[in-house]
């Protein structure tokens, strides 16, 4: 286990570390747990787990991909994607892109989201980006306060187009 | 020089292939020869060209890249990068990303910029991704009738913090 941080709540602690192979069930719990997470993932299906356990290789053969989970008490409470991106726009400006945030029911709006995030700008910082970026659905207002409280701008619109 | 297909414009056609070192002075210049790059980008200063070579470097050395450009008469007018990017969201999808596209001013309108992405789709599906996405400057109003234009949906808000 790497041990990466220590996230600060209103309630208390959760250690934040590179997630494992056997944390995916969890995750995929948490993903599903969303109003717009509950109709695209799950491990109910002939696919089971496999799809996940597959991305989950490719992730943690990567330097370029950090997956994290926050725990506190033996349960996994939280997790997020970085994704480190170089690329020859902005000076050949590397960005460290967020993916996949999500924060258990019972610990939102404990501070745990934003001590997430906040370790994410850090780690970000360290690997020299000169960006930080995310792209969040137009259906969660309450998910783009929570960006800009902490000093994101919502200046792009993003665009997606199914496969 | 890797040649990935023939793009079709109004005016006749423009090859397609992944970009070379020796293609970075041009690329720089399409990213500069933009109301928002001219800002960011260009190669006067004392760095110059080098952090566009480093970053030219770190995705030519990555499959999980592809930094391409589009070239008529011998001269490059387009540039795109591809990023290919997994994660355990949507069952386990790798996602196809598109940043850092142009498309210079003398072809705008000749349906290269359509042909390009047109072609980044195909080489998403190709990849196995099941989503294509991008983000665009909410002040580039006619880029997102473009993407519109091509299936892509403003789904999301994009943010961005610079570190």
């Amino acid at each position: 286990m790497t041990e990466l941080g220590v996230l600060q709540t209103t309630d208390g602690t959760a250690s934040l570390r590179r997630a494992v192979i056997g944390d995916v069930p969890s995750i995929v719990e948490l993903l599903a747990d969303d109003p717009l997470g509950a109709a695209r993932d799950g491990i109910e299906g002939a696919a089971g787990l496999r799809p996940y356990a597959q991305a989950f290789e490719s992730l943690d053969a990567d330097d370029a991909h950090l997956l994290v989970v926050a725990e506190t008490g033996g349960r996994i409470v939280a997790t997020m994607q970085l994704s480190f991106i170089p690329g020859l726009s902005r000076r050949g400006a590397l960005r460290a892109q967020v993916e996949g945030v999500r924060v258990h029911a019972d610990l939102r709006n404990s501070g745990l989201g934003r001590a997430l995030l906040m370790w994410a700008r850090g780690e970000a910082e360290r690997r020299g980006c000169a960006l930080i970026q995310l792209t969040s659905d137009k259906q969660r207002p309450e998910a783009h306060r929570f960006y800009s409280a902490l000093g994101f701008t919502a200046s792009h619109e993003g665009f997606k187009l199914e496969l």
